[in-house]
């Protein structure tokens, strides 16, 4: 039986502190882990205090840290990292660095999130820059897809670490043994790509022990044919949004379709309880939570429109991550001492 | 009433011939102009005659061009232009310059379509690179992105031209006024974007002719508040390719969701036509066809997949950016004299 003590920003985020506390609360009442948690919250100690008082389980295992400061949502990195140090964002990286917890979550400003983080926390000596991950759901189960961050120019050379460290997610994310890598490409005829893509891909091919496919499209990022998808954060991103835009277009269809007839309201009505768990299955909040990869310190970023749900998901993530020795792994890889370019 | 006459690469596409055949079968069934069109049908005579002979309309309106040769999809532009000159494929886009024929369509390869229609038909000299627009359905209409095509690496000035080209293409093709014309970029904060885009956006918001609304993000192509979205080949191919994909997704876990259960059953029975009129709407055959934007005549690509209701399609595309002159409106179109760098 282990503790995990967690960090959180309890400030950051569209609907915070409310979808925090709640969330923390709703992983609580589902974690049939004999695990303990103790949750350290960094925020306005007049706004958490009542809401913790209504919870069921969080109120038995938490500390409240009060901070005056917020990031807010437009603050840019270098002026969040200059004039934000005692906002509840930093003190809860803060936190991890002096060992009062083992993890960090928010939901806030992602430029600002990862700025803490890696000068707070740091980044492993072999890795160039950390890169965000997400989980997307596919035809045949998950697909991890990285970098999601600011990672807008990018290297063979961060490429291939952005790989190693899929690689290495997907195994313990998705409880993978060989989790299928492949770069981001287009199939046009004759141009396959840019050459920073060639390159990585020549570079892949000769490290045995990863799973690499080769290229892959953006339509193999949802049909189950890949489990970690590498990109650069400036086409995952725009791979990322498309995805999510078109789940909305498509259900937006279904449902004016559906609602425009008298048969397929009623037969919606029936079927409604499947209905409900398509809902589920494609509700992008139960994927919520990333952890910056190549960090010392496990940091989760939790989406900024994250609700309750999703909050619970970004804390299970942390957890599962803490059990699983994420950093640990990432530390002990072998595969980035073949990355001497 | 006008005559248009059609050149058909009539070897082009996985399913050609007989989807071709078929598909232009389709369009003259459901064509209620009174325009009059007839076709220039480039392939295997022994192949394209019994099939025309088994179509309704297509044999009244005819004329089959005898070729041996056809571009494989694995032949690369340059071979293309240099040892496939009387495929099926270059003899169409031929006729075309040779005033036999007013526009050509191909679904074959297509880099080698690409390569030929800028070598025969030319590019207008205000325009660098020609580009590939694609149509996407959105939850309020229609999304025009461009370039699909191989211009990976993208310039602010080939950008520019894409957006000027893409609210023309808008106006004749969704028959629009001033279209809401967006360039696509990420949202991470600080960091909007490469200094390329930066420049675009600079640029663009000067034309005051053009309805520029600024950065756009992924999920924004389908959500119904831009009309025309820029962007290079590598990033449109991705997004469009993300967009595929997930859209066969959800029908997935819908279908999935729906079969699992006997009232799942039950109620999709019922909705059956609701499901039938969704599916109509999300089928990607309703918006296949896609001008060569910036030659000096008008080639149409089809989908190399394309079925005979795809096909269709590109040939009512074709009919109708002919009837509202398409290349004179670029032609004269003031904002290209504008873009002097």
């Amino acid at each position: 039986m282990a503790t995990y003590r967690i960090a959180i920003d309890g400030m950051g985020g569209d609907h915070a502190p409310h979808s925090v506390i709640k969330g923390i609360d709703l992983f609580l009442s589902s974690n049939d882990s004999k695990d303990h948690n103790h949750f350290l919250i960094f925020g306005s100690q007049k706004e958490l205090h009542p809401l913790i008082q209504q919870t069921k389980y969080l109120k038995k295992c938490y500390d409240i840290i009060h901070c005056d400061q917020i990031v807010e949502n437009h603050t840019k990195p270098l002026n969040a990292l200059r004039s934000f140090r005692e906002s509840s964002m930093a003190r809860a990286v803060k936190a991890v660095q002096e060992g009062e917890a083992d993890a960090v979550i928010s939901s806030g400003n992602t430029g600002a999130y990862m700025a803490f983080s890696k000068v707070i926390l740091k980044t492993f000596s072999f890795i160039d820059r950390p890169a965000i991950p997400a989980v997307i759901p596919s035809v045949k189960g998950f697909t991890v897809m990285l970098d999601l961050g600011a990672n807008i120019e990018c290297n063979s050379q961060n490429l291939v670490q952005f790989a190693v460290l899929g690689h290495i997610y997907a195994q313990e994310y998705l409880k993978m043994d060989k989790p299928r890598i492949g770069l981001l490409n287009i199939g046009v005829e004759d141009i396959k790509g840019h050459v920073v893509l060639q390159e990585t891909s020549d570079f892949l091919s000769t490290m045995s022990g990863l799973n690499y496919i080769g290229f892959v499209e953006g339509n193999d990022i949802t049909n189950g044919n890949v489990d970690v998808v590498v990109t650069d954060g400036f086409t995952g991103n725009v791979a990322l949004k498309s995805i999510e835009g078109t789940a909305h277009l498509i259900t937006h269809f279904m449902k004016e379709s559906v609602l425009a007839s008298w048969r397929g309201k009623i037969g919606y009505t029936i079927a409604k309880p499947a209905f409900d768990s398509f809902k589920k299955k494609s509700n992008p909040s139960l994927y919520n939570g990333a952890v910056f990869l190549g960090l010392k310190k496990i940091a989760v970023k939790s989406h900024g429109g994250a609700s309750d749900i999703g909050f619970a998901s970004a804390v299970r993530v942390t957890t599962d991550m803490l059990k699983r020795h994420l950093t640990e792994k990432i530390e002990q890889c072998d595969y980035f001492k073949e990355l001497i370019f």
